[in-house]
């Protein structure tokens, strides 16, 4: 593991696919896991191989299929799960099997009726019968989160010792703060001895809206792998988006970080999962939504047409999205309404645009938004009246 | 003010309304105001009210109405945008006047050909201008997200002199990241020698995903009013979401704050708004996402019908949303398959649901989602088969 690099861990196709009304047949699979392998992602992780026989195919196809990613397939510490993933992985050329159990109180109690000592054997055992299968074997510790930090460290440092490469520390229930995550984070860098040898992954959900936030504090604190979906996609609110967690460290260089990512292919692969997933984007959703690069206030477009960075932190070409819109509604001002004018081949001065605001702010305040056909109008009726003077 | 109150600043008539697509007539305006003062917001930014004769009508019919909630006006840092203001604000119970100038100097230069001196002048001339008309002057330093923070701090003390009661700190690009954004309160806290004669308000764009970690940073920070608007709306893409940093105050009572909403109006006016606004949530959303609550993954399934709290930290009673969804997919496992037959009247024991179980999985994997109907044709052919046998 280079220092700063962030390795990129994608999981649309399995926390994302697992999402109500998501659900894609094995063609759709291969078509997107050969997108996410271009787009330049680490490792895939394709499916949960033992939930259904049309998901284990899938998690086969896919391991044929990818040659320079790694394909990782989710398991439960059940020894079944594992030998049915290495199974679906074994044409991989780089296969990952990511098994693991829950941590926490809450859920060693109420899902397992267990143990803390009764857990930390059952984690170490998973990852020595994954390991009887590949070297590449993740450990997740589900609900990480609101794991006790002590236990956590205890059984993280067990699993390294058992043969993991890769330890996961989720919040699955999306409760942390980022300063607490990325404190969680920094006490496994600090308290478990051997943790040199393995790489601290960070898989945040969104349910307060803070799994991007959550993430980067993870990688800020020492992780070196983020768990991340196209669009923020995955169980309830979701996971952490792709797109965000990549230009955001992309962005702030002075992190010292990076991905492999080509960014410029971020806006095309967001429509066609939305499209294939048949999960909407919304307009403002960061780096991927509709409006994500719309200017329509008077004051933004005004300093937008004199200098585009006073608006935007990101080129929309960087990202393969379409070109900074100035969308013209009874909140834009005149720089905007001369700019959209010249686009349209009409010269006006500033006095001309004085009067011809005035005009377009009727329109305005009786509709959604301005459109070019409107603005000829405006524009034609004005020159008439101009010629009849 | 309360030393654990934060201020919530409602600006989706603003800030929101002025998105491409978004905009309202008055009577819609001022339906979503009464509900918005009916949720407990302690601030409405109604409209800017120079920007239109329709956007000034809207602002004059929401300061006759709401009674309780302070109503604001953005204006620029221009005499005529304030007098403007203050007319569109005379009949309001409770006045606030929003002004302000881009003390960055990437704004400084490219938008205004300033220097800082100049910038500084027009800043302290803005606010006592607006005091003119009312005590209550909030002064936002545009794009203070990248202002240096030693000139910052000298306009924050320069316009809380001057008459500023309230002074917001815009991160206008969505660029911080959170511990930046804090480290600039906090640094506004401990350089600002009269800071204690104002409110710190947060106001931050999603450009990178971060509007909401950013705010959250910024009232641990010392900051006491966070700037948001119901599903995030906002230019570009987005606001910071009222509805999410609102449940994480809630939720993180260690923090020591709180809010006056009332939490369980928020899916339903979360609704009210996307439908007036004509902008869509992604199912994917925190809060307010028809998925929030819904529950799909086998692992996931388990646990929440053994305890909802394994995997649910809010319940969907608490933000007004329908109640948790157990949804079947080819990623379901048997306890969900068990339980969802169980509420349709089929009384099964555990070798049933192992065969039923295969069964399902078949139809699972040929479609997005099982139905009732699904399970009832394979309950019922499974104890036609048995009655045969």
């Amino acid at each position: 593991m280079a220092a700063g690099k962030v390795d990129i861990f994608d999981t649309t196709l399995r926390d994302g696919e697992q999402v109500p009304g998501c659900k894609l047949n094995t063609k759709e699979k291969l078509e997107l896991a050969l997108q996410l392998e271009a787009l330049g992602v680490d490792i895939i992780e394709a499916g949960f191989p033992i939930s259904s026989p049309g998901d284990f195919e899938s998690v086969e196809q896919i391991s044929k299929a990818v040659k320079n990613a790694t394909v990782c397939g989710l398991t439960r510490a059940v020894q079944k799960d594992i030998e049915v993933a290495a199974q679906s992985l074994r044409y991989a050329v780089r296969p990952r099997i990511h098994t693991g159990i829950g941590t926490s109180d809450l859920h060693i109690k109420s899902k397992f009726n267990s143990t803390r000592e009764e857990i930390l054997q059952r984690a170490i055992q998973c990852v020595k019968w994954a390991r009887n299968f590949t070297d590449d074997v993740e450990f997740y510790a589900e609900d990480a989160g609101r794991t006790d930090n002590e236990y956590l460290a205890k059984v993280i440092e067990a699993v390294i010792k058992a043969g993991a490469s890769v330890v996961n520390i989720p919040d699955t229930t999306g409760y942390c703060l980022p300063y607490q995550y990325g404190e969680k984070i920094a006490y496994l860098v600090n308290n478990v001895p051997n943790i040199d040898k393995a790489v601290i992954s960070c898989h945040c959900h969104n349910d307060l809206g803070l799994a991007t936030a959550n993430s980067i504090a993870g990688v800020i604190a020492g992780a070196r792998q983020i768990e991340c979906t196209i669009n923020g996609l995955g169980e309830r609110a979701g996971n952490t988006s792709l797109e965000e967690v990549v230009m955001i460290i992309k962005q702030h260089k002075h992190l010292g970080l990076y991905t492999n990512i080509l960014t410029e292919q971020l806006n095309p692969l967001s429509r066609k999962v939305s499209d294939t997933m048949r999960m909407p984007v919304q307009p403002n959703k960061a780096i991927v939504g509709s409006n994500a690069f719309s200017h329509s206030s008077g004051i933004h477009q005004d300093g937008f047409l004199k200098n585009a960075q006073t608006y935007e932190i990101i080129t929309p070409e960087e990202v393969g999205a379409d070109s900074s819109k100035i969308v013209l509604t009874a909140r834009s001002g005149r720089s905007a309404l001369a700019y959209r004018f010249q686009n349209l081949g009409f010269q006006f001065n500033r006095n001309d645009v004085d009067v011809l605001y005035n005009e377009f702010l009727k329109v305005a305040d009786s509709k959604k938004e301005v459109e070019d056909a409107d603005l000829s109008s405006i524009a034609k009726k004005y020159q008439s009246n101009v010629a009849l003077a």
